[in-house]
């Protein structure tokens, strides 16, 4: 069916191509990725507006020799098809078999393992130099959206790539967006550079140090080929400034691009149909916000350009008003300016993903936590996953808990959250983290009467003996299970916790369990290495209590089943209370 | 003596003074200045440089309405001076009674702990965001160095602060200098600006959104008030970018700014003379680098802005010629680009505080550890220290070891640090950072003949029974005391490990202590929360090995003696052993 795709098996069946080969190509391309995406979720819009560059790119420049750098890399579905790796895009059976984001392992095409924001240009000045120390010649091209460019670590890359000397050419792939609109001083000098059709003597790029280039037509290959072969083997560092169209050729997405920028399976279809309304963790926040925001204007929610993983919805966002900030894609900035916000009386609450706070280590310590303002960052998508191993969930527990004045929650229920998040919203001493609850939402209907402030006193559900199940977070209801195991197989009954406070322990309760129980087990959702049930085995080094630690191994795990991860971890039922008999 | 100085007590007096009494004032507070830190040490040229700025800034705003953001805040002494703390700066007793960052528990007129580069312009704008929310009136000014804005954080602030709409006013503090010279190709624009008195037309500052004004002379009070009085109460974000001179009034400063930027006790006497050349961590470093670049020229030192920490002098980056890059004040860059050059079959050793590594943790996890780059890292003063709350480097343990793949090492001699440094530079499968030793130098003379490709091998340097000691680093030769003070008083002859590996467990060796050990005490010179010693306890959760873990609590200390430090976390050799004998 696909009269040019059909041909194309390696980079160099795309050389002899005419550009009105190529032309059908692309829209060959588009209809794949469409179709691939819509069945089983993934980035579309990136990738649609992404695909004349892509195929002008490997006609000018010879991949693996010169190196392509993609940006957070949501966009090299174009690229993976080209580079022999069509089959896992035409063939169903195939679909899920090849990661969404660029992997070595996968072809020498691919440079890095890339899912984060606002690396490439950093990436690729490293490739360049190495080039030059080498003394080697090839082109090294960064790719990075407009979004993306307001990530620190992509200002540093540019600041030091223009500092160079020799060959890096840095493709903008200014669609106009971030996943949502951009947000960001920087945005006005690109709007201006696209008004001026690249001439505007203001120039962010220039003022950076670097030689510069403009394209309108984006998505034009004849055109892109022709700019691509102006710079090719260029001799100093340059940006090329190409202007597309985010979700080209799908209609939909092109005019809905920040709900199609990734989307789930069926979404082309049942688009704009009403989603039936389901309470979960996104609605009460939401909920939760709106209320107190009408009461009180000092309250202000931030996102580092990822409302949608929170269901931050435009229409929401418009409730908030001056009461919601996107910061752009800047999860550093976003923690101090959440520190600064407290320091002077408001009340900020900052949404950020697992594998994003890590971002932030350094703010959440000096900026935040060294200056114990009362900011509250709530935590989204923590937990051992089945993702891509660019976005793992479990690694929060380490950054956030080690570091001092920070309290970090784990609520199980959305009583518990809403008791805590309005506790941290309205207290003024410690900065709080909270990590929402990913996976069944639970409703007790009771209201939790708990007070936070006493810090650190976890739970005791049920009293039992012999053995101690501290079930942290989203792993209590597995802590639950063990707890009826145990009873049913070895007719122990045990004592179950949540714990609540996964940055401090409960002395007193901890040196109580001492009396009655010979066994405590720890299971958290995340990394055990420098986590929560370490600091439990420690607690009980000098005593003759047994710990045992269960969570996930030190190691970055992609789209591994999350039942094959439980069996890995011994995170069943089954596999603990086997564990426990073999030590009691 | 101080005709003006002594009438200075608070603020308000120093609005009555007239313009030549405020000049007499700046050489008064220059003259104070250059004493207190030539006689305890202590940042030298920012603060010479930035006298008239901030006698101009709080004559013309009123702080704490008005509110003042320093970058770093190492420019903060004349400000302390000026708000109310001008006796510890006069009388030489209470010298040290004073912290050199800004401090928010000494005085109203510090808005934030503040100690790492890059964090004004986005702490300052949620101060501006706050006030806006509460609908009040004040000046929020943040106050950033030249060096400071490479920093990705400062760049997303500044993206942000653009988009604030209200008042926000951020001085740009530029002398022409980081703490070594500027790096990167921001610098290029900042330059243009200077040589063109702020009226070129391609603007940083412009291009991301900011009104912009300049003002050559930096460092004359009138001309600064007058600049001052303009911008107040502005009801949109500005840029006042001043051209000031690093080291002021301090002809030696001025000509050696890199050498003047921090200085020990008695610099001002002794400088140029020529220096006793003892061997220590940093002369092998470099002794290295020189000598394997003789033979290799893919070999590259990285420094993110801070040469001086590890003796990078001027004259020795020069030798290195192509193969040193400072790549600013951007440590997350730095971290991804020795990433890059890694992959491109370079040999990348990059220098980093440990202090410092923690804006990184992104960085060290996506864009090196997932990628299993060789690149080598090398952490300068991580330990228990006894300075600022804001450069402790006692974190760096559970930031680096519990992110997969990377191999972290504690070498205990020069003849450890040499092989495994060795060892990193040459392999190419592994992510390396390496705890450089801080305190003493110990060299045993005999090569180290470890092969540290077999990973996670402990070292067991005295074997004994009842007791072992796993002395990590630093702390190895407290845990060689604690072996003597054990013979001594209890009579036990216990088993000395030199753990080596931070990264990964020796199980073997763990499993075999089992058999002649009933007590296993870890000594770690870093906090305990998620680091070494924990994870020893967790894995001896399930047997009846006791363990005891030695490091430093979960909590940011200020300028407390190591000697406190180390009774309070019984680090002496007579409190472990007390405690062991206790448990035994």
């Amino acid at each position: 069916m696909s009269k040019i795709l059909d041909k194309i098996n390696e980079l160099k069946d795309l050389k002899t191509c005419s550009i009105s080969e190529l032309n059908t190509l692309a829209e060959e391309m588009r209809e794949v990725i469409i179709k691939k995406v819509d069945t089983i979720g993934g980035h579309m819009g990136p990738n649609l507006g992404f695909v004349e560059p892509t195929i002008a790119l490997h006609y000018v420049f010879n991949s693996p020799t010169d190196k392509l750098v993609f940006d957070v890399s949501h966009q090299c579905y174009p690229h993976k098809i080209l580079t022999g790796r069509k089959d896992y895009y035409l063939n169903p059976e195939k679909y899920t078999e090849i990661s969404g984001y660029t992997n070595p392992k996968e072809s020498e095409h691919d440079t890095f393992f890339i899912g984060h924001t606002s690396t490439s240009v950093s990436l690729a000045t490293g490739l360049a130099k190495a080039r030059d120390l080498k003394k080697e010649k090839a082109n090294i091209i960064a790719i990075i959206g407009d979004g993306s460019l307001s990530g620190g670590e992509a200002f540093e890359g540019l600041d030091n790539a223009a500092d160079l000397g020799s060959n890096i050419i840095i493709v903008v792939n200014d669609n106009d967006m971030s996943i949502a609109p951009n947000a960001g001083g920087i945005y006005g000098n690109l709007q201006l550079l696209k008004d001026t059709k690249g001439q505007a003597e203001c120039n962010f790029f220039k003022a950076m140090g670097f030689d510069y280039i403009y394209l309108e037509n984006g998505n034009n290959i004849e055109e892109l080929i022709e700019t691509f072969k102006k710079v090719k083997d260029i001799d100093h560092p340059i940006v090329v400034h190409i202007h597309t169209l985010k979700g080209k050729g799908l209609e939909l997405a092109e005019e809905n691009k920040e709900a199609f920028h990734w989307i789930l399976p069926g979404t082309v279809e049942n688009f704009g149909k009403p989603a039936t309304q389901v309470e979960c963790y996104e609605s009460i926040t939401k909920d939760y916000l709106l209320q107190k925001r009408e009461k009180d204007n000092t309250v202000i929610a931030i996102s580092p350009a990822t409302p949608g993983v929170y269901g931050f919805t435009p229409d929401f966002r418009e409730k908030l008003q001056e009461g919601y900030t996107d910061v752009g894609i800047c999860e550093e900035h976003a923690v101090a300016y959440a520190s600064g916000l407290a320091a002077n009386g408001a009340k900020p609450v900052l949404c950020v993903m697992s594998s994003f706070i890590q971002r932030t280590y350094d703010q959440l310590s000096q900026d935040l936590a060294l200056n114990s303002n009362p900011a509250t960052i709530l935590i989204w998508w923590g937990g051992i996953s089945a993702g891509d191993a660019t976005h793992l969930g479990c690694f929060d527990i380490p950054i956030i808990s080690n570091i001092p004045n920070i309290v970090y929650l784990a609520p199980t229920t959305k009583e518990e959250y809403l008791k805590m998040l309005d506790w941290s919203v309205e207290q003024n001493k410690y900065p709080v983290a909270i990590r929402v609850p990913f996976g069944n939402f639970v409703s007790t209907g009771i209201e939790d009467d708990t007070d936070y402030s006493l810090l650190n006193k976890y739970q005791v559900k049920e009293k039992g003996n012999e053995v101690a199940i501290l079930g942290l977070g989203n792993f209590y209801y597995l802590g639950k299970q063990v707890k009826e195991e145990l009873k049913n197989k070895l007719g122990i009954d045990a004592t179950l916790i949540n714990p609540k406070f996964i940055s401090g322990l409960d002395k007193e309760l901890l040196e109580e369990l001492k009396r009655e129980h010979k066994v405590v087990i720890t299971l958290e959702d995340g990394v055990k290495a420098g986590g929560f049930g370490e600091k439990i085995a420690s607690f009980y080094g000098n005593s003759n209590i047994k710990v045992l630690n269960y969570g996930a191994d030190k190691e970055f795990t992609d789209r591994i089943p999350l039942e094959e991860l439980y069996l890995r971890y011994h995170l069943t039922k089954e596999l603990i209370v086997d564990d426990i008999k073999n030590c009691l």
